[in-house]
């Protein structure tokens, strides 16, 4: 687990230590290892940019959340990275500007102003995959798959998923002819599900009765059948909200094909990452955990300012997070091998070879407190006639 | 190489795309498992802290390339790092608190206001290694062969040492009876080795002449024979003077005998990270390289103000620069599989194992542009009567 003695660090704000740390690098590779397996290409997008770049096409929220700084070489303002996700869009609309599909992994620690929904910690250590350049379900089928596979490959059992699709409010704040402001003060009932508020707006704004009738019920839709229930309910909505709701069931179609062992839980009004999704959002969830495990969707716009807006989707976790989850421990402890402090070329060369091997020796040091086994060490070198051989500790 | 197309980014904030990225974490983890095998464990301190846990201890131009932040929770003010290893010191000294001797590695982006010595990067990737708690010149031996097989395993070739002792010219401003701003105005010119600006502090100090004669000897005091040279030129010297000197030669006799194909250079005005290095400090130099490749030495004092004043000492480099020079190539292009877009159960039990052996397998998306190759494939996946194949591509 995380180490707890944080007194000197603010809070939000941790540091991992032995043997944890090493236990998480462990599991940090075969994250990256997952990913590579599954075509997803490095990268490592920097920790702090100008804040335009930060921030474009991604909506307040990210803003909120961003640590700024002035470069002292320009007197701009850049921003410490709150999200990759925007980062890796840039470089695939700016830097790599390919024709064919895209498909990106990173990782690294974000910084954010205040503790958000990754278990109250204000540096998560950001996961994640994103592919781009491909507009049809496959690719949210394919994300959606290798976000379930990280799950697992952390140990985390008994995953289910929550399905959303923003187009669906979306399309019904425009049919209702709201403005932006509107359609906020909306979003934040919703994503509240607070029904009497929802009908107070609705009331207020002298939305349409059919539309608001909708807006309303979108509050209800959740559960096993929120799908069907929300063709019946909404079928007097606009073709984008009917295109939507038939291209969440394409998705649970296949979804349920390819992996029937994951409950699904649709939510109509799920509107996570309202300000750079555009179409089809999920989460991964854990029985017993309130908060979710990961987090993605569609996100066709964000790389536009940057020169093209190509289909796009994408997840993230936090990998500190899965591995408080994971169970997952150091191998390291006892595994290690003392050699005596002494100079003899001999030793040498034979603690040259067995760290070549891979195995951890650890050099006594001359008057040193700690015996071998304080110093982790199971086995020790010993010189046995000519020859110096590893024996176990004693 | 590191990416140049810019302009999005601030000055000396750089990422890293494919395949570089991909390289780079190949070099990375073959860095960690080296400290691991020297039995070094891994910590991953935090990217901010409090800005007095950051800077205690380590003199005023570690404050001058600290970005400040506001801690919007507290009000307090934080700083991101700008170098581990103050940070490294403060887990030995208040969270591991152990007796023992302690090998900590660690690895992580730092930022600096302005560009350093790195490359004139502001974000360079740090590693390194320190060891806690033991006192003698054995520790010292291995921090410098550890941060030898680092350039090594990094593919630098021809690597050469620099060695001094900050106690040489500690002892001697202390034998003059310098006040602190004189010290560090002497300092200064050192650093420049600006001989006549030396001589004028020392007169205008009034210093006495002895004394005097030995600082200006020191900005001379630097090549292959400057330790017997300053035997005899320091030879009026204080005793921590000489004990220092005295440190220094049964250092570099030990390295002669353990590592006797690396050139050592001595210098004994060398004062690198004077602010908080209390003995021998060392740097790597390759060939044709104006700058430093690693660098560092013995700060026993760090601790103190975390509770516990222990030996240390450590080394640092920049991965990202080591990088460079490594001249590390991506293993992954034109190693793929490609895979027909088909959801057919036998060909998705196919990649699965293909993925759990290691194999990278991108799946073809309907109606894609880019052919196998374009997406790095040479192989493909292919129907065979009943089962799937891998074959080449033509």
């Amino acid at each position: 687990m995380m180490d707890n003695k944080h007194w000197l660090l603010p809070e939000g704000i941790d540091e991992v230590l032995p043997p944890n740390a090493n236990a998480l690098e462990h599991l940090r590779r075969k994250m990256l290892d997952l990913y590579s397996s599954w075509g997803y290409e490095l990268v490592f997008p920097p920790f702090i940019e100008y804040l335009e770049s930060l921030l474009t096409g991604t909506g307040g929220d990210l803003d909120i959340q961003t640590f700024k700084l002035t470069d002292q070489i320009t007197g701009r303002t850049m921003g410490i990275r709150a999200d990759i996700t925007p980062q890796v869009a840039r470089i695939d609309a700016h830097q790599l500007r390919r024709d064919c599909p895209t498909r990106l992994c990173y990782l690294g620690t974000v910084l954010n102003t205040r503790p958000d929904g990754f278990a109250g910690s204000r540096s998560p250590l950001q996961i994640g995959a994103e592919l781009y350049g491909h507009a049809g379900v496959e690719s949210d089928l394919e994300i959606l798959c290798l976000m379930l596979e990280t799950m697992e490959c952390a140990g985390v059992e008994d995953v289910y998923l929550d399905l959303g699709h923003v187009g669906i409010f979306r399309g019904l704040a425009e049919q209702a002819g709201l403005d932006s402001s509107q359609e906020l003060a909306l979003f934040d009932a919703l994503q509240r599900k607070a029904v009497p508020e929802i009908e107070g707006l609705v009331e207020s704004f002298g939305i349409d009765a059919a539309v608001g009738e909708m807006l309303c019920a979108l509050a209800e839709l959740s559960g096993d059948d929120a799908l069907e229930q929300g063709r019946e309910r909404l079928k007097a909505a606009s073709s984008p909200v009917l295109e939507a709701i038939a291209e969440l069931e394409r998705l649970a179609g296949k979804l349920a094909e390819r992996r029937p062992d994951v409950p699904v839980h649709f939510d109509l009004s799920e509107l996570r990452g309202y300000h750079y999704h555009t179409g089809v959002v999920f989460a991964a969830f854990a029985p017993g955990l309130g908060q979710e495990l990961a987090r993605g969707g569609r996100y066709d716009e964000i790389g536009k300012v940057f020169g093209r807006a190509r289909p796009a989707r994408g997840f993230s976790a936090d990998l500190k997070m899965l591995y408080r989850l994971s169970g997952t421990v150091d191998q390291n402890s006892e595994t290690g091998i003392y050699a005596p402090a002494c100079d003899e070329p001999e030793l040498m060369q034979k603690i040259k070879e067995l760290r070549a091997q891979g195995r951890r020796v650890v050099c006594a040091l001359p008057g040193q407190t700690g015996d071998a086994q304080t110093m982790g060490c199971g086995e020790a070198l010993e010189k046995q006639g000519e020859d110096w051989v590893v024996v176990a500790v004693s």
